[in-house]
């Protein structure tokens, strides 16, 4: 189900965007993942800003939304796609935040790009929130955990 | 150094974006890093693609300059500031490649977002290129470094 | 037609971008209308400026068909949709310009927010052309006149 | 403190951004509002979305804080300008939502189109949200409220 | 093949994005070219810059492969597509680099425009990199060289 | 005024953008030009498309305007900077457009960029408004004809 080589450059190593108009349009799932790290002070108070009226999560979830809507405008290679529905679930625990996204298509190419970048975007708007009180927050673990569709079918992590 | 509530939200718990407008512009400096773990054979092929004519590593190099610029695009309480340099550098070794981005500006805020936003654009822009062949590559580790400039000074990470 | 309960939120509360990629792709089309009330005066220089040479009426007009597709940059839980028309008729009126914008796709959803949005961007862009002159200048009654197409069919406003 | 041409196109009526490189930079503010109106059940319906973990009220709040930063992407002949503050205040009463916003700047022009597109922006978002349920919903009364700084100084609404 | 009046103003000469939804989606290929006119000196430069972690002849490619998908952005009356392979060709020769793009689609409308866009980016961004040697560099004949395709079929440029 | 070598790629020929923190502000100029080449019957379309209520020429003037904001966003390793005015000017002669832009700034960098991405801009719009005419427009001479203010004053093309 992988190539072994870099399909974004040509034979002479120059950087294209690959023609996908002979794929077949169909449904398309990718779910990605990834958690800022931070303290257990911090996470108290994001979810003190989630209490009524509290935008704090809010903020991180619909800047994943639309962090997802400008994929092709940030990866170069990336191929402009209707994007046919984005979810971002956040879980404070400790002294981290998880971030869970799933972008779903019926278009010509995955969705494994849409979900990491919303998965980035939530995640670095969570850093933007916290970086006053702890300005040594990191994302970590930004990958795919599955995809569903296409000619490659099911994948699904395994490490 | 920092503050011990979440300067983003008011009292109430409503987003905002600070105003900013009472700070002094000066000169300002982030250095941020992060890194993308893959396979070695991965990182090979990429250093294939950097031979004479290769543009995969440009292209991430690129993307991470032109994602700084789209930061407060993506991220929503962040301010439109004028950067004034970027750098992005990529360091292959062994299964990993290593983003290190240097951002710049005389404005009335700091670049950490900036710097931030640029090393997870380069980073996810590597595994868009690297995505056919490892499916499992990641995104790790996106964090400052170092920030010079404004009231608060210089700052450097310890842990 | 309607729905009793908001739909781009989930069960808990949480933003979603609602999946349609089980929508089926099909002619839409929707009318939206606004108005901006102003001077006498102010209606009269932009009818000059809209003599030969004058640009005043059709920057509003160019503005509202760019601002029907920055739609779901805009809007965060709108589809990213395929746009296939869209046309922004002015009409000078007394004291008043009024907006009416019709936009069409055959795609998987409604176009009335492009149609709305098309209509708030020329309404907008009017009162930055005239605040010099009448700084009290609104824009009002931005609404849907009309909708076809999709599984809702027709529905017309009535009040 | 308003001058009785458009300032906006040339003297042969061609569009043009005005030079302002003459203007002295300085603080200015401008609060702008807008209403939503739609049923009581529909207010109901988004102030239970606004219950913890609900999202709905700040996706609209998002929405005008990172729509005050799109306007000279929208607003054709709007310079670009450094935007230090942006706060958006919803008040649910009755069948009607409040949209209240005020824009901070220290630069050449005034922010009253960043309020505007910001109040726009809040309230296009709201309708979004509630179509399904109140197809009718209209935005209304957006408007500038009071202007400060600059040349022309104190302005407020009196009509 | 052509028409004899300008289908983008309507009857009374207002702009207008054409309505496209009848048309049938279908594969679309279009090519155009442009050329950088400079010095030697300076082609050589960029021929260096081509070196082995040289990035000049990259940052104009993917710069136009960018660009290709900004078209809607950027040209008013441009229908946003579906863009779905994008190649950008550059060929330095004596005092001259050549531009040469490929776009390709299987969506309602011809892609002459995104091609001719990457062209014009392309070219734009090489004279950013060499301006500060060459500030006389010019881009000439951008131009559409053949498109393949939609209801006109084939047609190549013979003058 | 000129260096003999690339300043947008360091020592081991990786992109960047240039720092500036370290320049002065201060008032910049640049003018532009290009020219689109078609046929006579095309130019007497667009003057048509250009009596009263028609918008032919308006589009492109808008379409240059807005253009040049978009310039950092296009051109990879250009700093975005604050524009303070651009206008552009069509003329129609004979068989050709020509398309005169002039951009203005306060700020670290010139304005080349913008002017030539204003001209550039404006050139596509009308080849996008008329190619269904003749297909066989070419947009010509994109070139800086002049530059005032910053470290190296007055500029001036003589080729």
């Amino acid at each position: 189900m992988t190539t072994d080589r870099l399909t974004h450059v040509d034979d002479t190593g120059a950087a294209r965007m690959v023609d996908v108009s002979g794929k077949e349009p169909g449904a398309r799932t990718a779910r990605a993942a990834g958690v800022v790290r931070t303290t257990r002070q911090v996470v108290d108070l994001l979810r003190d800003g989630a209490l009524p009226k509290g935008d704090a999560l809010a903020v991180a979830r619909i800047a994943g939304i639309m962090g997802a809507k400008r994929t092709p405008d940030l990866i170069p290679l990336c191929h402009p796609i209707a994007l046919h529905g984005v979810t971002v679930e956040l879980t404070c625990e400790g002294d981290r935040i998880e971030i869970l996204c799933t972008a779903r298509t019926a278009d010509r190419t995955g969705v494994e790009m849409e979900a990491l970048t919303s998965v980035a975007t939530a995640g670095l708007t969570l850093i933007d929130m916290i970086k006053a009180v702890d300005p040594a927050a990191s994302l970590d673990e930004v990958r795919v955990l599955s995809k569903e569709g296409g000619k490659t079918g099911h994948w699904e992590r395994d490490r």
